[in-house]
């Protein structure tokens, strides 16, 4: 109940940038190797030496969502991960269901992290004959002409081939699927579906390569 | 020896912000898709709409570069696309190495999207005595013991469990590796290795829950 006034909050108040939506995970991780190391308290320069983000931009990112710090002691750790997990609402189980069982789409399946953020790869969907039937992750892989044509979960992550994401994502959409997250490397937009995040491996490795050529680290 | 000179000129000029930078790839991805499709001059409102990011943005990014757009005409789609590749040093074929052969690892090493971009995996290592001497992705699994002591390659996609990473990171620096993409979902510092990406899957689904429960969508 407190969450959802919370929740309510935030939605009033002004834009959140982007960027620091998206710094919010860096930050939980954080959090959560300082929680199991036992620490109760944390300053900004704690955070920032941890996470290689700035102080006052960790500072920064936390206004937007009220005041969390005391003055000579920093944070405390517990609840300041407690609030950041009700922005993202991570606090309650989220049921995903994947699309595309190759090899990236196994690799999903069995990524460890996902169930530490309290996400479920509950049904896996693929075409092929040949995977249907067979199990990744300890799921059973199901016909895609037998997608549910009101899916009670509202996210979906997509992993074929990039010629196809755009077609998928579309009956997702109408299958009442709210959220993407691609990783086909073909670039959908929000005109497909309203909320989509563009996963591309090639494109980091890219961005690698420019820091290498002019020998300029990054965080 | 132009690029050369161009590289150098780029390194004189004041920081270009990394947000400018990790959109590069996007302007490359739909540069390619637009010549693919036979256009030869492009308007930065026309790439606002392919890519979700502003035009207003896209031309300050250029600007960083020095102006590419003939006032009136847009921009020349091959030679925008040239010369991005030439600031990302991408126009060598990158020799990359990857270290884990699991399901992700297995994923990269079949990924299609790095070939497109000039990147090659040519040497695969792992410590499982089962993995080793198989193949993937058409590339002979090598034992980690045997990492060179001189590696010719200068780039690493780590793709190993997180409580791995670390040490792996600081070996393969030690054995000349100049930047590394880490897959491992625990975040590596510049103390680790000067140039490092750190790609966590479970941060962009993180950030895509945060979008649903706010109901608000994002480029």
């Amino acid at each position: 109940m407190i969450e959802k006034l919370f929740m309510n909050t935030i939605k009033k108040i002004t834009k959140i940038p982007d960027p620091t939506i998206a710094r919010l995970p860096i930050y939980s991780r954080c959090l959560i190797e300082l929680m199991d190391a036992g620490q109760k308290m944390v300053s900004s320069e704690e955070i920032a030496a941890l996470t290689g983000i700035k102080a006052s931009q960790f500072r920064k990112d936390l206004s937007y969502f009220g005041g969390f710090g005391v003055q000579g002691y920093g944070y405390h750790i517990k609840q300041l991960f407690e609030k950041i997990s009700g922005i993202m609402n991570l606090h309650q189980k989220n049921n995903v269901v994947l699309i595309g069982a190759g090899n990236l789409g196994s690799a999903l399946a069995n990524y460890p992290g996902f169930a530490k953020w309290n996400f479920s790869i509950c049904e896996i969907y693929d075409k092929d004959p040949k995977k249907i039937g067979k199990k990744i992750g300890g799921i059973k892989i199901k016909d895609i002409k037998n997608f549910p044509k009101k899916c009670k979960y509202p996210i979906a992550l997509i992993a074929v081939p990039g010629e196809k994401a755009k077609e998928i994502a579309e009956n997702l959409t109408k299958c009442g699927i709210k959220a993407i997250l691609n990783f086909s490397g073909k670039k959908l937009l929000k005109k497909n579906t309203e909320i989509i995040r563009n996963v591309d491996l090639t494109h980091e490795l890219a961005i690698l390569s420019y820091y290498l050529a002019t020998h300029k680290g990054n965080g």
